[in-house]
Order: C-alpha cells, then structure tokens, then sequence
C-alpha cells in the first residue's frame, strides 16, 4: 500500500472526534494547503447543548445532529474516516485505529469526556448520564416508562416513588433537566393519564455544593433556584450522593443521610476526561489533572511533542486566574479555531501568539420563559434570558435545516406545551416495567362523564 | 380490588393496538356513552406509511410518531395502557394482559402483522424488515454503514458487495424503499465520500411476480419500473430469494440461480398475521387464511363472538370479488370508524348495515418527483402524482406538528437533496463494521487541489 507521506503532497492534519473542538478546527482548515482526516467513532456531530431537550421530548435526535460527511462535504480536502483512534505513536507520527495505522503531521486531539461516578462505577447502570444519543434516548425512555409504571402502580408508596425524579449535580445539565422534567410533569403530561396525578410530581435537584450553578455569579445561582422552585423543583444544595440502590437514592447533607424513594435517578454531576487522555500521558509524558483532563501549553499543543494539540473538554488550559477554562462549547470551538490559525501559520513559518480565550458569558435555560445569563458586564435572568438563550441556541445550531425545525418545534412546544417526540424506542426486553403484584384491573372513575348518550 | 362492571357504569370497550385502525376506532368512539381501553405495547402511533423515509435518513423517527396519551388526552373516557394482552377469555369476557385480567364489553383486535419469511426464519436477522421504528433505525444503520465500509475496504470487489443493495419484494414498500436508497445513493452522499463513488452503487429490486406492485394496474406497474430504471435501480421480476448470506443472496429466476454479492438485502416481502390471530383461533374457531389472517363477518365482526372485532392488517374481509381487502392504512381507518359506529348503533338498539370499503385508489412514491396514482376513475404518474402523494400523507399525519416539519423537512431536502437525518445510532457494539484486512491507510487523493497556498 502506497504511504499517504509521499513527497509534495500536502501536510497531514489528523483530527480525532467530531465535536464542536474537531469540527470547528476542521472547517477552520477546508481552505488551508492540507489534507485533514477527521476521525471520529459516530457518523454526526453532536449539538451536545441540546440534548436534555431530547432526553425529555421536545426534540428528536436528527434535529440536534449533523452527519459529519454532510456538514464537511465542499471541504475537498477534508476526509472523514468512521473509526476510532485506540493508540498514538508520537515518534512515527501515527495514529493507531483498529488494527491500522494513519500518519499525521499535525494531530489534534478532542475527544471529550465521559460522566464520572466517583469510584461507582455500578451506579451507571443505575443513573444514566447524558452524553450521548443513546443516553438521550434511555433517560426519555426512563423518565416515559416511569409515568406509565406509576399509572399501573395499586400501591400510593410504590407509586410515590415512581413519580419522584432525582437528579444528581446542579450544573446547568442538570439544572436544564430539572426543569424540562418539571414542564413535562407538570403541563405536558398533565391531562394524559386517568389514574395518576401527573403534577403531583416530585423532582430533586442535588447539588454538593453550597448553591447551584456553581461557577456562575451568586446572584444568577439564587435567580435560578427561585425560577426551578416556582416550577416545583426541590433544590437540595450540600447533598451528596452516597448510595444508588434500585428504588432509592441515598443522600449526605452535612452528617445525616437520607433515603429517598425514587426509581429514576439521572446523573449531571462530574466528568472525566476520555481515554486518549491516559493514551497522551503514557505517550508523552503530558501532565494531567484529577480529573484527567491534559494540562496544556499556551498554544495548546502538548510540553513534548508541538505537533500535537489537545482542545475542547480533554484540555486542561490554566486561564488568566489559574482555573482551567469551563468545559462548554465556546471554549472548544474558540479553541478550534485557533489551532487552524497556528497550523497555518507555521506551515508560512510565522509564530502565533498563545491561546486567548474571549469569554462571551455564561447562561442556563430553567424552562418556558426561564433562564439566567452571565455576559460580564451584564447580568440577567427571567423571559429576555429565555429569548437570548434560544437565539444564541439557535444560532450556533450546524445545519439551516436544524435550526428551522428546531425553532418550529420550540415555538410549537412553547404555544400548546405539548411534545411530539415523547417517544419510547429501544430494545423489546427494555420496554417492560414489571409491575410487582398482580390481580384484575379497575377502570378509574373517569374525570368528566361521556357527554353523548 | 372493585371491578369495572359496576351496576350503571357504561359499557367497556378493550381496543388491542394503537394502529391506524385501533386509533381511529378509539377517535370514533371519544363522545360515545363508553369508556375505552386503548392497549399498545408502545407508547405512541406509528405513521407506517412514511417509515422507509426514517429507514432512508429524510425524516426522524419523532416526525412520524404521535404519542397515544397526547393524542386521545381530550378523550375522557378514554385510558391508554401500556401493556401486551397475550389472550383472551371470550366466555368471561376477559383480555389477559401479563398477570392481569382487563374485562370488556366490546373487544376490537387491531394487532396488525409483522414480516413472514416463508419458512426461513433464520434470514430475519440478514434481512431485517421494515414495521417498526427500531427496523427503521436498523436499516438506516445497515445502508449508512455500508458506504462508511466501502469508503475504508481496499479490495474493489469486496467493496461492490458493500455497494450493492437488495430489496426483496416489489409491493409499495419495496419500490419506495429502492427509490429512496438510489437517491440518497446518486445524491444525497454524491460528495461525502473520497474513496468510493456512491453514483456508482447498486440496487437491485427483486420481485417473485412477473411485475412489480401487483395489485396496481399494469400500466402503472409499467411507469413504475421505467421511473425506477431512471433512478439507477435494477428492477428483477420472476425473481425468488432462495437463500441468503452475510455476503450473498441467491435469487432464482425460472430454474436458472444466481448468486449476487451485496452485504444488505432488506425484506419486505410478504406479511404474516400477529400471535393475536392463533388466540382467537384457539379461543373462538375463528377461521384463518394461508397468512393468518382472522377471517371475518359483514360487520367485521368473529363468527362465534358478535361483540368482538377484529379490523385493520389482522382481519381478511372479503371484498366483492371474492379477494380480500389489502392491508393499507386508508382499509384499517375505514374498518375503526365502522365499528365505532355500529358499537354506538347497537348501544341504541339500531341495526347497521354491513360494512363497505370505500376504495380513494392506490399510490406509491418512486422518489423525487415521481410516484404512481391510481384513482379508479383516473391513473396517472410522474411529477403531478408526487404531488399528490405529498398531499395525502402530509393531510393524513396525525399531529399538526409533524405535518408542519415533515413539510419542510421535505421542501428542504427536495430544493438542497441534503438529508439531516443520517444518523447511525443504536448499541455500541452494533456500531463496528470490521473491516477483514489491516494495514497502512491511503489518504486518497483530493478530487480538487486545495486553493489557498
């Protein structure tokens, strides 16, 4: 086979994931003197932001993805290669896919992070994380399948715990689910069942810091946590998790611990950084932190090898106060595209100046009309940050036709409150919850009495 | 536990499938002086019609489902169950649920059917069909990933297998499922590959009869195959599938074999009847014919069981000539709105003549811009018959949600030809394509040099 490094031809660029990192350093290039191959295991890209929206049935997945060949296909010097990178081998300059092998001139690493159940593993079984499609898709099947058990549920304790829904870490993940679960039981289910009463819903909020939305100014995370409690979200802030058993949820505030009954647990509370973080550490020596993120340069390559830069949540880059920056999508996206500046810079031979990462704010969505906006200079919450929120969200959205379906779908959920993609899909076996006892079923009394006689 | 039939309670009717047929009897029934049990195993209404659309990456899964509760909430006396009644008890009046028992006064089957593979069981796994939406997400894996396999595999007759696509059985289903695989195939993907060249894929429509859409007038069977032809797609008639491989199909054509290397066959075949048609068997005599179909009377009602009925997929209901109804949507709606109306016409005491199909015609899609109408009075095909197509089903969508994003969704993907919907989801160990050979890649060449310098 004829080796890709063959004299003229073009540097190789070797990008591996396709999130906002890899794809906006891809499109940064699509006219750059190279060729890229953009390695990632999925076939799209992934609107990450988006995907509690998913996970509660306002959106389908296809409206938040992009297939990857779609969004790059004019960048004819751009391929991408459905595979995923096990190794590297930074002296040969290749990166080692199942069984094969690619060479690369420069690599940029941005293969994310993964939910982190501090030392638990046996709890991810338990208590979903929301990463991807199929996480999105399980916690809307749990969330659905949840109702439906309490509906056929004879005993008002089993059925309590049913309709109570814990959510583990008060970042905005986590403060978006609360609240999209609160819509859900609270206006779009409310007229669907006969038996249950769908607002009677109990929805925890656990965070183990002192308030949530942490690294957003006090004022926001007090706004916040007014707006999830006027949507009947309970907000329990110093909780730890510290036992996840099939019915119930075991919690620390301060020296007591509580057992709550619930079936559905979902867990928004601590990432790790994904396995090339521990490939880059063995094969260069790179620094990382506790939570295996990879500490890097200013120019975001790696202290032992400059042809390899790591970006988006896998990077570890000590901002101007010393904390790395926040693992959200600007971040990645700025860092992106620096990367493609630098590459082609150096590829004239000119220097470029370290990383500079412009902060444009933060905000979090609450629910219908809600959300808290952090520009800096200006603070917000309330109906304008909703607004803000879904333009920013709109905007940012890949492909036109997303957007367009997107914003029909919202203006369409926000009018009638009803969700259309409140679908169970999956596995046969997975679609059963066994109800414990058996015996005949009654036919409830019904609300109103038929009308036609 | 009290049971249903209390003294005054009004009558109870048990629907078993949320169909087109299921759901239209429950719609009929919203204001009758009944209370109604709707059973499904899933949560939410397919609209069948358009699932090769979700199996061809145009629409999303959300776009053609409506969830049940949402759709009958304004029902008040009206229970969805989530649940799958394994029998039936006819004496007691009785539908068994899984450990449970559900009493009726009227009971309407509604099960529909699910793929037959005459005998071959063991070919459902190499072929899946296309009923359901985790078929449709299957096949949208398996012809996604076929290109993602030939786009890596070096030896160019391993790669026509990968780009070779058989579809067995040429009823609408097939022909719509061919077309859309030819154009997703000759423009949709056109640009999205650097090895391969996806105009250069085959597809090949296999159909036993001497033409394809049997039921259909032959000239429109005719226009059918010369719309298809144009489309790039095979059409192979008198052609049986007589065994099938990961790798091969064999198809046997008046007594000469062939064996075709492709690495999807897709089925869509010929049809068997729900485990619901053996229970009434067994439970009532019901007579059966050779696919299982439960054969009923005038009223569409069993024989020896006047208030139970069975319509849609399931019944075979005797047309004037003798033949049986076919088993399309606009058959089933028409089946649940006559029994809606003769269960309200005997609650008065009221006769109601026997049941008659009102025949609106026949069509099927071959792609953009074509499709097949039959109208009885008029046939007709080409641009003007896609029209119309487009019509009916976007009129016949449940919600008016889905009709508005199907609606763009289409106009975007018939003015761009671009699909947002690409997306291979499902388990991960689904997601490998092993690729039989090592190596060294070859970054192929660009088909254009880069432009900037």
């Amino acid at each position: 086979m004829v080796d890709a490094k063959q004299k003229n031809s073009p540097p190789h660029v070797v990008i591996i994931g396709g999130g906002f990192g890899g794809l906006y350093t891809a499109q940064a290039l699509g006219r750059a003197p190279v060729e890229v191959t953009l390695i990632d295991k999925r076939n799209f890209h992934l609107f990450q932001p988006l995907l509690y929206q998913v996970a509660t049935g306002s959106l389908s997945p296809g409206d938040i993805a992009s297939p990857l060949r779609g969004v790059l296909s004019r960048n004819k010097n751009t391929k991408v290669l459905m595979e995923e990178a096990v190794d590297i081998d930074p002296q040969e300059q290749n990166v080692i896919l199942k069984g094969k092998e690619l060479s690369y001139d420069f690599l940029i690493v941005a293969t994310g992070v993964s939910y982190h159940y501090f030392g638990n593993e046996q709890w991810r079984e338990k208590a979903p994380g929301l990463k991807t499609v199929e996480d999105a898709l399980e916690v809307r099947r749990r969330i659905l399948m949840a109702f439906e058990a309490a509906e056929k549920e004879p005993d008002p304790e089993k059925r309590k715990g049913w309709l109570t829904f814990a959510i583990a870490g008060g970042g905005p993940t986590g403060v978006e689910l609360a609240g999209a679960i609160a819509e859900l039981a609270h206006n779009t289910l409310k007229e669907d069942f006969r038996t249950i009463d769908p607002t009677s819903t109990r929805i925890l909020l656990l965070e183990g810091m002192d308030r949530i939305l942490p690294p957003y100014p006090p004022e926001l995370s007090a706004k916040a946590e007014e707006s999830l409690r006027k949507l009947g979200v309970t907000v329990q802030t110093n909780s730890l998790v510290t036992n996840v058993a099939d019915d119930a949820v075991t919690v620390r505030r301060g020296d007591r611990e509580e057992v709550i009954p619930t079936r559905t647990l979902l867990w928004a509370a601590g990432v790790k950084a994904s396995e090339m973080g521990q490939v880059l550490e063995n094969r260069t020596d790179a620094k990382r932190d506790r939570a295996g993120r990879v500490i890097v340069e200013a120019d975001l390559s790696l202290p032992n090898a400059p042809n390899i830069f790591v970006i988006g949540d896998l990077a570890h880059y000590a901002h101007q106060d010393g904390k790395p920056l926040p693992g959200v999508a600007p971040v990645a996206m700025q860092e992106g595209e620096y990367v493609a500046k630098l590459i082609k810079h150096r590829l004239k031979g000119q220097d470029c100046p370290p990383f500079q990462y412009v902060d444009f704010g933060s905000l979090a969505v609450i629910g219908r009309n809600a959300a808290v906006v952090d520009l800096g200079f200006v603070k917000f919450s309330g109906f304008l940050a909703w607004l803000f929120w879904v333009f920013v969200h709109i905007y940012f959205l890949i492909e036109f036709d997303n957007k367009l379906i997107v914003m029909i779908q919202w203006a369409w959920n926000y009018f009638t409150r009803k969700r259309g993609a409140c679908l169970v899909t999956g596995q046969d076996e997975k679609m059963r919850v066994e109800i414990e006892e058996g015996g005949t079923y009654t036919i409830p009394e019904t609300t109103e009495s038929p009308i036609e006689v």
